[in-house]
């Protein structure tokens, strides 16, 4: 039974993250907060059947957890919530708060299946809520992140973050990068890429028939004529004109500082790339901080994940908020529902 | 009769900037909206008076412009808008959105008069309205912006640009360079300066007793523990620790992303240090782009200009935004009043 044959409503693979951190929690709020919602999607949770029913008994007003198994016909969210158990974690484990290797481990086998589903067409999308690299790469996985495990299954070298708030989207050049080395890293190539990959995710995956992309400078006022820079001049606009004579709808290179500036109530484009992570991200946090989703361009698949991490601190203690959970299921909903729409594969 | 001897109101100098600009409209629909509020300050505008009453009759319900000389009691804004006439420009120098050198060079010679009347004491503050550097180079003046050539003026190598919104207010550490030379230009120094400055300001200028400083870092998540870069371990950090032992309640580096959000409807600091301009522009303007003041940290008066330039393209047309002309002037008399009830010389 593939993604493309099964009828509404979709089936969406989560990732429980970090037994100890507050992905349990804030995937069962989220249910719970979808679960009227009309055509809502059904989840199949890859993650700890015990975690995850010490979690909901920590929580009221949340779907029950129950075991589901690959094949069956996916659970709907106000029956309850399929999970597909792949671990036995001990009790040590899945205590909120306290990270173990174990479950480090553990975080990462459940990301590899959800890929490997999502790749398949089992599911029409992938969610995966927060890891602690640092325990991922102590149990011996050494990935910076989620992203770049998931070019690995996926075999490609070519993605990019981007990140989605209500009103804002940006797609990032570079990002995990000291910022002395931003400049160096910017070509014609590496802007005119993720030009192309956000342009490929609004259309495939949402649908924008002609989505208008705003394209950022590097320095200040973009530059002021390369008092401030030569990075537009050399690197920028060349990449924006090429994806232009693409057919693609890209504009700028834009002052940074007045970008995000709303007028009459609009950004005026459907979606902006970044130079370098905080230049997108502090607009993106700043104006949206809990609905911002992190989705993956460039795999086979639709990904996205709440844009917070595990936070220890707070696990367990029944006060995380789920909205950019809630956010980061919606969007992986609506991307599926356009592909149904459309009846083709959606592009991530 | 120095400012410290003057009664409130306090006197206010404002340079009219550059004369095709929107500089005189915005400056007398700011003079309408604030005529009537309690304990106005008056206004000694440094400019053209035949320019003044061309904008004046092109708009409606806006104080009368009348000739005022140095030494005369201030008019109060109730009665009309006081303007010490610097120059009798040509009927081509005031046409609205046609600069000229003639009008670059006038606007010099404003900024020039009113940062001379501020330091003498003649006026307790000056508000600059926006000139266009361009204009004012031809016209010989060759200085990038207000800045450089009021710090000159004041015969100070070190300042800094501050911008304040309603809610934020940031200092940076480096303003106009390429962005590839932010790391380079950061120093321990350059750092600690920066948060001195913007120390002195808040105490000084605007009465906070015990300002809480936040300072960012450079780099994605402030370089988490050094491997997006060492400039938070090596420079800024240590800058912070040196301030606090100065007893300077400073604290970070912060991850720059999140630095602006809002928790629990606060900031939670008074003012924060941006190592390059957009890292605290894009906040700032993304969440309170009308609002933004420029102020010019480091001279011996305090001096404020709205956040927008010239706006050649709407000059003349009645629909310039006066938001920023009034946060401008409106934190000038703050600072002034500052002054007089504090009884000592507002540091800039």
């Amino acid at each position: 039974m593939t993604a493309l044959g099964r009828k509404t409503p979709p089936l969406l693979a989560i990732s429980m993250g970090d037994p100890a951190g507050v992905g349990p929690e804030v995937i069962l709020k989220a249910a719970a907060a979808l679960a009227n919602r009309r055509g809502a999607p059904s989840i199949a949770l890859l993650g700890d059947l015990s975690a995850m029913r010490a979690a909901a008994a920590r929580l009221s007003n949340v779907p029950a957890p129950f075991e589901w198994h690959r094949g069956q016909p996916p659970i709907r969210l106000t029956k309850g919530l399929g999970v597909l158990s792949m671990s036995s974690l001990s009790a040590r484990a899945i205590r909120p708060g306290h990270p173990t290797i174990e479950g480090g481990g553990a975080a990462y086998d459940y990301i590899v299946t959800g890929a490997r589903m999502a790749m398949s067409g089992e599911v029409d999308a992938l969610v995966t809520a927060p890891i602690s690299k640092d325990w991922m790469n102590r149990a011996g996985h050494r990935f910076p992140g989620h992203s770049e495990l998931l070019a690995q299954l996926a075999r490609t070298r070519l993605w990019r973050m981007m990140f989605a708030g209500g009103e804002l989207t940006v797609a990032l050049v570079t990002a995990h990068i000291g910022l002395a080395k931003v400049s160096s890293a910017l070509t014609q190539r590496s802007v005119l890429d993720t030009i192309r990959l956000l342009f490929s995710h609004l259309r495939g995956a949402l649908g924008v028939a002609r989505p208008r992309i705003a394209v950022l400078g590097l320095n200040p006022h973009a530059g002021e004529s390369g008092m401030f820079g030569g990075e537009e001049i050399r690197v920028i606009a060349p990449a924006i004109r090429r994806a232009q004579r693409e057919g693609i709808d890209a504009y700028g290179p834009l002052a940074p500082d007045t970008a995000f500036i709303r007028r009459a109530g609009s950004f005026g484009f459907d979606a902006a790339v970044a130079m370098y992570h905080d230049q997108g991200l502090i607009a993106l946090k700043s104006l949206e901080f809990d609905r911002a989703v992190n989705v993956t361009l460039g795999l086979p698949f639709v990904r996205t994940s709440p844009d917070h991490g595990t936070a220890f601190d707070i696990a367990g203690k029944g006060v995380a908020n789920p909205s950019s959970m809630i956010a980061a299921i919606e969007y992986a909903w609506r991307a599926a529902a356009s592909r149904e729409k459309t009846g083709r594969r959606a592009a991530a």
